[in-house]
């Protein structure tokens, strides 16, 4: 690699990582630096543009912090994190489909009861949700753990309020020995992505709006099944067709219903997968 | 966009920018979804592995700062600067050609006459350099400007010592009429690229060394001619075959010539391109 030009470069650099002890890792290196210059010359980039490259990038990391984080904000708005989610959760048919983590779960979240109003005094129309988690053979899944997470009437989760010291809409609860839940939360509604830094630029320079469908998270999980990272979308929400980061499912999209007392009632049933299953 | 899955994101990822106002933003956006996502596929990227490759960026833009540019170093040792160089200099036969810029340019360096030590106290051991500057048709580029800049007997560039409030080896020349050059400065050695990061810590499991061999950066600058930015390596050094950023070509690889008197020569004529010439 002592005369390098744009011809024989990428196989200059496949072969640096020759020497890479873990397969897995020389694997990834060489796909990566494959594509990386494939783009690169696909689009004959120019050395202003990666400048620019480089310089979004430093916005990026200078952006991130303990509770901002652009670079999973990047990676969702490019489909990137939906493409790696849909990949590892290929489930079978009739199973719960997976959807995006998103940036706003937290690990530790209040242990409530269930029939309890998670809300903890967030803004909001108040809302029942109640459903059951099963196997794909319909049997109960007794006790699974359900971790719950939305954002309030503002669009905001509750780590976005600057000073609020307690969780609010957000909490785990467990199934009964039937696998029903049921607990009292808000209605969800449509919010956009934190937009107000370099991947907010980088949707308003390509006429995309930051904007999420009205959507409740769930994470289940239970022994001898599948951990299930998903959402419950509401079904009469805008952007449905247009979600940020591309995390709508048909399957996950369901009503919330009005109720009488001017509250909802949303049900939902869940069926995971179970460990280790092809 | 209401159903993704792992088959059909791709192509909706690229429609949500199909309104990007700039065509060529639109171009490089839609190379880049197809790319990104074409390596997550062919690699079958686990959520683990996502997770690991967020935090490798944002640990990138952590070390990332006015003195330390991570995301250059990665851009780098992964042969996306060099490629990007070459694309964009593929100049006629003849030129001398073009390497990659480096992340340890000043603008601003210190104007010194032809004939000065430019070392200014740098460690090393002295050489004389000249030259001249020419173009495609052997005519002189009389006042022809050159930017130079070089590291030090430690492999340090003198921005990278801590507290040293001078420039070291490193200037701005000035060629005569005649498009000649002279100038002293210290022989250059090898060095390893900022290693302690990231981008380190990925060399080390892949198996990769951090050197370069040993080179003297220039940039020379001359109306009606392209500006030139490449390095002279020096032949008898280590690492010509493993540059650690695939800068190296052939032609910009000479002797430095041992004196009687312990000092070196190094001799270089570099020829420049008209501007907008094909």
């Amino acid at each position: 690699m002592r005369n390098l030009n744009q011809h024989n470069i990428t196989q200059a650099v496949i072969d640096s990582f020759a020497g890479t002890p873990d397969p897995r890792l020389l694997q990834i290196m060489t796909s990566l630096v494959r594509h990386l210059h494939a783009f690169a010359r696909d689009v004959q980039l120019t050395e202003q543009e990666w400048t620019q490259g480089i310089d979004f990038l430093t916005r990026c990391g200078h952006i991130t912090d303990d509770k901002r984080q652009e670079f999973i904000l990047l990676s969702d708005v490019l489909g990137l994190s939906m493409l790696t989610v849909a990949m590892n959760n290929d489930k079978p048919q009739g199973c719960t489909e997976a959807t995006v983590f998103g940036p706003f779960h937290v690990d530790g979240a209040p242990r409530h009861e269930l029939g309890d109003d998670i809300a903890n005094g967030a803004k909001g129309t108040p809302c029942v949700v109640r459903g059951s988690v099963r196997g794909l053979d319909g049997s109960p899944v007794p006790g699974a753990l359900l971790d719950v997470w939305q954002s309030d009437d503002d669009g905001l989760y509750d780590v976005q309020h600057q000073g609020l010291d307690h969780a609010q809409s957000r909490g785990i609860l467990q199934a009964d020995d039937d696998g029903r839940f049921h607990f009292r939360s808000i209605v969800a509604v449509p919010y956009p992505i934190p937009h107000d830094g370099p991947v907010g630029r980088m949707l308003d320079a390509t006429g995309r709006h930051p904007w999420r469908p009205a959507h409740l998270h769930f994470m289940i999980q239970a022994p001898g099944y599948e951990t299930l990272i998903t959402h419950v979308f509401r079904d009469d929400s805008d952007y449905l067709d247009s979600d940020a980061v591309f995390g709508v499912r048909q399957s996950l999209v369901c009503a919330w219903t009005p109720q009488p007392d001017g509250t909802y009632l949303l049900e939902y049933d869940f069926v995971l997968n179970p460990a280790h299953s092809e």
